[in-house]
């Protein structure tokens, strides 16, 4: 039997390190600026603690173009590196530095925000490097360092003249990667991953104007100096306390994250957790479009201060991913696939917790100013409608701020509003009946009848709406919704009092005799009421019970299988107590006709129902009465 | 100056290797039965060119699940390794023996259907097993080797019994992931990954009836015997020759593929290329659902029959997204970025030969059957209308099978439509004036307006219509699109022939003012026209260019700038030679008010615009005067 080692030979794993580390190649910025903050951080925690004995000052990192020579230098202040360090650090690739580092000042370094991955990003840079150098100075007291590797596992170091303290990077930038030679480009990448990084980033020099002398004359020529272009913010808001940002500070933020944004946030959630997981961030309730596909990936995920993604799928529960702004968090694990992500324990805790916080700061806000939250109310209804469906933890809580609105712009909670219709909206069976409208323009002659007999109706008109109805009446006894053109609003709620109709047995069977002989049985099934004579004599209805499980089916989920497909189906209500039945039954046939013909058009045109050719010859009808 | 070689530490590398080679754990069963698919072809390569001296025969793979054990078994009957192999392919890391073989024996590989990163993937049994062991023999005449390694860089290898040609591979699953010894869950590996694998796998047994023996007496039991379970089809259809396909073949592997999908395609493409790249596959047009989205990730894609992804984004052009089907290339970089993708020349030209093998295929069904292909119309109209506004060279060649169907049914080309309707719809200023509709329906009373001069009105009824139509125009000279409610119809298509008026400038300025004095001016600007006594008194319109503006900014992309958020506005056309005109001149205050007033609400019917409160009383008011 023999035992050996296994052997990765370096020759084949240094091409797919090279190909595969990372799938976007433009990441080398980002890795290489990671590994000049982390250097410039560890130097400060050394001198924080007395390990290094120089003066970290005030060090920046700075990136700069050599488009004539094709490079591109990143340079920082940092710790530096000794030739030893530099054997140790570089040439054994995987060997992460920041590990044993973390590992030999754990304690002290807890807070110091340095950044994991070092060893292995610093080999992004032959992603788009043909060649890169490594002149390095560390602040021990040792000469400078100088690497350099064509990017075949060969290298050359020698010593370098450099005095400063800190390391430099410079990439000969391969033949197919000239784009990152661009100005454009490399802004727009220190933009997108490493706006929000701790320590300052220079690019280039910007103008700025000189303050005008006390003694300028009239013809005093404003004057401009260059200056450092520091493209980031080391301190972004998430990275402070709650208690030292002002509502302004918020909204300012938002307007950082988003420039290019012109709306501002309606409120915004600040997340700040430390055990059993490190989580900071801001989140924005944005004025959510009429498209809200659009609005998806708007969260960015940070880890310390470097950008990650702004795919936050399965880390942001998935109902607030409408929402906008940042979540920083080292703890959630990165390059793994959305399966994972969903599996992880860690990663479930923290979307649990934002779950939480979000419904926390939902019920401060109704609680400290309800007519603010009500006036925003329809711009985050969705979001929440949406959270009730999909997050049990977030339905316990939605009790204490989800609200109702009705036609005449009133809110109430679930609560509130069993309360004040129970008197009213009560059935003879003692079923609370809550009456909705999807729309209240179109179903306005229904929402009237129901207001004049006292009653109040809701107007809820998202798209998951049937969906949610379904899951309330489950979880509330005794209470049922229905959609105010469901029926005629006195079989909607059915109280004890009975109906007196003027119509004999004999007469009511000839009057619906008459009318079916006229209506299309397929889409319509008459159905006979003694209502009052004052109101309408057809009423075109259609049962909640077949439209709610169409309604499901269609949105998706629920309802029941192939119910999205059947036609709609309507009830024509006959009022026999309206002067109009009299007079069907008064008239000839053909009179009889022609007048239930015209009425069910009326009938029709309230539900929307009446159109096409149907319409045009209405309208036609209706102009020759004009002349 | 030193030089040195950069060294990979085993220690660290393998855990990274471990954790992030591959981001979904699941893929270790692809890896492992890939590497027995590819030592099972190399075996057929080598006795087809009489390098092996052994019988090829029928080889399978088997996997098998030792679940008390905790053990899950991948074997094959492939070429298998003497010692010295598994010291060269399995102790080295990331030596590609399938490059190396591919290498070697180049011309004669082509062909053999070589699956490629033997070596790394192998390692991804350690995401999911604590130890792993090797048991081969080679079909040389060497001993049969067992090789075990604990996921520590350490292993032992020595000789083993076994007699059989072929691999063994063990793995004692770690305890985090027991779900890998669940049957249900194998399975569900095999069918999503190994579904059309080109060497049969076995995964267990089943039962098979017996034939009835024919001396069987009446009191026979059927009589059941275990065979093999083979979970895939070696020989998916899109690896054969489109010659060899019949529709039915087609249809029968569109099921094969989608088993939970009841619909039947349209039709299909078979795509079928080997230079400048490979790539075979077959995809389809289905009947397209009312919701677009859920339609999207349904190609898949494969690499030498190993399923990969279905996300195809990138790959296959944007706009053929919501077709299915399969698509099989090892030419696709795998494990890169989208957006490296999409800059991939390769890939660009994958997607350009997809566009073009669509089209003509769209060309030859409109050529060869031209009904049908009016028939399909609806299903595949949104495709090829998103297809001409984002892919050029497909908006090149769909003038030769576009349609643009009319409100009689009848469906033209743009070439045709031209031909058609220049003799009459040619305006006075020899522009072509395409009449369309949005909706049948709603815009019935404007259509039949239309129909009656004799012309022709088409049914655009897309989201993005507005958007093509915009193209259209731009890409064709002298011709123009109006909806059929953007004026009156006169106006719309304007001939020589002046309109007569019977009213005397005099009279019309006296209605317009009686008019005006009752229409609500911020929606409405009153027009004057005279049109035929017979048509009606009031018409409303809703201009063209602002109309077609607003929809493209909602739709995105184009229009103009701020456009989606202006209200509507429209035209009160107030034909001066109905009887109607007269009327309201002849009648006192009160009455024209009330006259116009109704007038107003029976044109805003033909429109959809009377709603709410309005058509409440509207329909109570009509109602009235049945009584």
């Amino acid at each position: 039997m023999a035992t050996g080692k296994i052997n990765v030979s370096v020759e084949n794993i240094f091409p797919l390190i090279k190909k595969f580390l990372y799938s976007d190649h433009e990441i080398f910025l980002r890795e290489l600026v990671s590994n000049a903050t982390d250097a410039t951080l560890k130097l400060k925690h050394l001198t924080s603690i007395g390990e290094a004995k120089v003066e970290y000052g005030n060090p920046m990192i700075e990136v700069k173009i050599d488009k004539e020579a094709k490079k591109l230098h990143i340079l920082d202040q940092g710790l530096g590196m000794t030739a030893e360090e530099v054997e140790k650090y570089i040439n054994q690739v995987a060997f992460s530095g920041a590990e044993e580092f973390l590992e030999k000042y754990k304690d002290s370094a807890k807070d110091s925000g340095i950044i994991g991955h070092f060893g292995l990003g610093f080999y992004s840079a032959f992603m788009v490097a043909e060649k890169v150098e490594i002149i390095t100075k560390s602040h021990k007291n040792e000469p400078a360092a100088h690497w350099i590797c064509d990017g075949s596992p060969e290298f050359t170091l020698e010593t370098h003249s450099k005095t400063e303290r800190g390391t430099e990077i410079i990439l000969h930038i391969a033949e197919d990667s000239v784009e990152f030679l661009e100005e454009t480009k490399i802004r727009e990448l220190l933009t997108k991953y490493n706006k929000f990084m701790p320590v300052p980033i220079k690019f280039g020099t910007k103008k700025e104007a000189l303050p005008k002398p006390e003694d300028a004359g009239e013809d005093y020529k404003t004057e401009y100096i260059d200056v450092d272009n520091i493209i980031n913010n080391p301190n972004p808001a998430w990275t402070k306390q709650p208690n030292d940002l002002s509502e302004e500070d918020y909204k300012n933020f938002y307007r950082e994250l988003y420039p290019m944004q012109f709306d501002e946030p309606l409120f915004n959630i600040h997340l700040n957790v430390d055990y059993p997981f490190n989580l900071t961030g801001i989140l924005y309730f944005p004025k959510l479009d009429s498209n809200l596909q659009i609005q998806k990936d708007k969260i960015q995920l940070y880890q310390n201060q470097v950008f990650v993604t702004d795919n936050v799928e399965g880390i942001v529960p998935e109902f607030l991913m409408m929402l906008k702004g940042v979540v920083d968090s080292p703890d959630i694990p990165l390059n793994v696939s959305r399966s994972y992500l969903q599996a992880d324990g860690n990663v479930k805790k923290i979307s649990n917790y934002i779950t939480r916080k979000v419904s926390d700061k939902l019920k401060s806000l109704f609680n400290e100013n309800r007519e603010d939250f009500e006036k925003k109310w329809n711009d985050i209804k969705i979001v929440l409608e949406y959270g009730m469906l999909s997050e049990p933890k977030f339905y316990e809580k939605a009790g204490d701020f989800v609200l109702y609105p009705t036609t005449d712009d009133k809110y109430y909670t679930l609560t509130e509003l069993k309360e004040d219709l129970k008197d009213n909206q009560t059935d003879k069976n003692g079923k609370l009946v809550v009456l909705y409208a999807s729309n209240k323009e179109t179903q306005h002659s229904y929402i009237a009848e129901a207001n004049a007999k006292g009653y109040k109706v809701l107007v809820l008109d998202s798209p998951i709406v049937s969906h949610l109805i379904q899951k309330l009446e489950a979880d509330n006894e005794n209470i049922t919704f229905v959609r105010v053109d469901a029926d005629h609003i006195d079989k909607l709620i059915q109280k004890e009092d009975e109906a007196i109709s003027k119509l004999s047995d004999e007469e009511k069977e000839k009057l619906k005799l008459a009318i079916e002989a006229v209506i299309p049985k397929e889409n319509y099934t008459v159905q006979m009421e003694a209502l009052d004579s004052n109101a309408s004599p057809f009423i075109i209805t259609q049962p909640e019970f077949m439209r709610r499980m169409k309604e499901m089916s269609a949105t998706g989920g629920g309802g029941m299988f192939g119910m999205g497909n059947l036609p709609d189906m309507y009830n024509l209500v006959v009022n026999t107590n309206s002067e109009f039945a009299t007079s069907i039954l008064n008239s000839n046939e053909d009179a009889q006709k022609e007048l239930v013909k015209q009425a069910l058009d009326i009938a029709k045109l309230s539900q929307g129902l009446l159109k096409g050719e149907e319409l045009t010859a209405f309208v036609k009808r209706s102009f020759d009465t004009l002349k």
